[in-house]
């Protein structure tokens, strides 16, 4: 399985930037890295197209043993006892576009191993999708959420509304009291019908991203905006950065482990601001999309 | 104490603000607030002036019974075991200069009881100032530490030496290898002495606040800087959101004890970037700054 999930991590990144550069008429700049502690990844980031301000897909495989401190706040089975030895690969996505109009998106799948590999608890998947708008179309929302519902659909193991409603539960800015944005599918120690059932499903999500995603951007990516409406962009970014250092299990964990800096943090947003005490209009579009970050919705 | 901790911080709440808005030809937005478990605090926030991009100087005094989880996290003396009552106060300021040759300058006074208020390790003071340039100006670092080394010497309890190395180890980006700033000095769990001993220290530094950084900012506030130097300082901004949200146990503090959400993160700039692995030229100002910081310097 690590290497099937390996390759398949690789794939996708494959596919992916190769969209991404042709969208974007840029290229990517490409960083192999080795983790001391075993294993490494491979990073690649647009930041100079004329699409996204920052744009970055990351695959790594990592191993080795945890410490005491990571083994605790890794989550997931506990694996046998004792036994600190891991191994986890993944990709992982954060796409900020530049016009406002067009939602910031985030995918990321997943396999962890601990200890003795076979045995409940010591293997697991992981992994979801989640967009992020600053301004709300809701037809951008219902297209996303149906891409993912129609793939679960089609997994015994997968479901939707537990999904969809875990996902909105851990992209939440609780010291916010609001959503990071409009939600999509997560999932965390999926091992319920074996691995080969878990990749399956996590490989048909990992390749469904294009089609959740691809369409609204070219709704977006060329839409009339204003100054304000770029500082209101900002500001939500400033919520990104919040909830990404804050509560995001993924970074701390990259930080736990010794991971590559510039990779972990690569999903933080070129630009962010914090304006003191800053209010929206009363029926504004920036108060729409407030309503729906307070109170998630059924998109399906 | 009590009584004479909140006077001595709204006292200096009052000087501070009075500075700033002659300083800043402008007024600061004032919030009072209360806490739901008990308690509140006096908001203060310039954010239109032509100095700073953004000022803002806090006070709180805040009581009651502290969660399992934020009284772990609380370090300091654990109190007598099984209470859980506490009382919090402090003066804490962030001011932000627009100027990028103008330094960051972080300060914060505090004082806390637990349990029974007199026993070993139920009341401490902490507190502290440090300095966080994005262009380094060695006679403003020299000079805001000879401040505090200054009135260090004038209290038996106080050890420059020692709360000079401890701001650089608690201001410090782990992840990035590297300290947030140029330092000053840092303390906490200070009970030596009596509560008079200590309270007299921490008066006197919050005091000699304004001795310490409004002479630097007198000398950088006009200097000229371009477009390329904004950028830097926005950079430099995005490693004091770092620390602030990934590490700060004031900021913790405040989002465990459901302090006010806009007070807590006052500390955050107006605007921070985060380009992917930014590299700075050899031998620039840029390099001059990081060495510093990635191995902290004797400055008195």
């Amino acid at each position: 399985m690590r290497d099937r999930m390996v390759n398949m991590v690789r794939e996708v990144q494959d596919d992916i930037c190769s969209v991404i550069s042709s969208i974007d008429d840029s290229d990517y700049r490409e960083d192999e890295w080795r983790r001391e502690g075993g294993g490494g990844g491979r990073s690649r980031v647009f930041s100079s197209g004329s699409v996204f301000d920052k744009a970055g897909v990351n695959v790594s495989m990592v191993h080795g043993t945890l410490s005491e401190e990571a083994a605790a706040g890794m989550g997931g089975g506990i694996g046998p006892e004792g036994n600190l030895e891991f191994f986890a690969t993944g990709v992982s996505l954060v796409l900020h576009p530049s016009n406002p109009m067009a939602p910031t998106v985030h995918s990321n799948y997943r396999y962890f191993e601990r200890g003795d590999r076979e045995s409940e608890g010591s293997w697991w998947f992981g992994g979801g999708a989640d967009l992020t708008p600053s301004y709300l179309f809701e037809e951008d929302a219902r297209h996303f959420h149906s891409v993912y519902k129609k793939i679960c659909g089609r997994h015994a193991i997968a479901d939707y509304e537990r999904f969809k409603a875990w996902c909105d539960e851990y992209f939440y800015n609780a010291h916010r009291k609001e959503g990071r944005g409009v939600g999509g599918i997560f999932f965390d120690n999926l091992n319920e019908g074996g691995k080969d059932a878990c990749f399956d499903f996590v490989k048909e999500c990992a390749a469904g991203f294009l089609e959740s995603y691809i369409p609204i951007l070219d709704r977006r990516k060329e839409m009339h905006y204003d100054d304000e409406q770029k500082v209101w962009q900002r500001i939500r970014r400033g919520r990104y950065v919040e909830f990404n250092l804050i509560h995001d299990r993924g970074t701390k964990f990259g930080l736990r482990t010794d991971g590559r800096i510039e990779s972990i943090l690569m999903s933080l947003p070129l630009e962010a601001r914090w304006e003191y005490c800053h209010e929206v209009a009363d029926d504004s579009d920036e108060e729409r999309l407030l309503a729906v970050l307070r109170k998630p919705r059924d998109w399906s």
